[in-house]
């Protein structure tokens, strides 16, 4: 292993130890231990991948299946547990985005050169 | 900003130290210092990203499209400046996502609880 796993390691720790992944944790644990907000979070999380699936296979979304999907993230985040597990994912996510901004920026320095005049 | 962040740019130091990017970097300016291995290498990019913009739009990729594309390849391979940039590309692509997979693996903890009973 080299010195970029031992950082790479110490940054999984600073995550972890981060007040979003906290946040993100309690909010889940919550979530999971009520039945019905867990049904209601689980039957919208299998909606999502299943429209998901379809996008990437290709297919389209018809705007019935966008408007239902609307309505059940309306209805979901009316739920008080859900919403706030909905809104640290999010937050988790933006600092994962962040994170990977940083680390792959040696790679936008060297691609990122404007050359677009060719062709 | 954050102790986070801290060993977020600690680990974009390591990544722009790796042998790995000396590598890609080095490779990056030799296909860019020669003026056909650059155009061959542009015009491959270009197909490649145009396909990839197909596919991501649903659109199928024929058979012929797919058989060009793997016969570019071939080509442009032999070319040893071209044939040493894909590797190391290839490489800091490995290296990105094994850093990815480490720094959000707390993320994996929580998420991947077996729970495939239910619904």
């Amino acid at each position: 292993m080299t010195n970029l796993h031992d950082v790479a390691y110490q940054l999984e720790q600073a995550v972890r130890n981060s007040e979003e992944y906290a946040k993100l944790q309690q909010a889940y644990i919550e979530v999971n231990e009520d039945e019905v907000a867990k049904k209601m979070f689980d039957n919208f999380r299998e909606l999502q991948i299943s429209l998901q699936q379809k996008q990437m296979s290709g297919q389209e979304i018809t705007e019935e299946e966008a408007r239902n999907a609307q309505q059940q993230v309306e209805v979901i985040q009316q739920h008080e547990g859900i919403s706030r597990l909905m809104e640290s994912e999010q937050q988790m996510s933006m600092l994962i985005t962040d994170l990977n901004k940083i680390i792959t920026k040696p790679l936008e320095d060297l691609y990122g050169q404007p050359e677009t005049e060719e062709n």
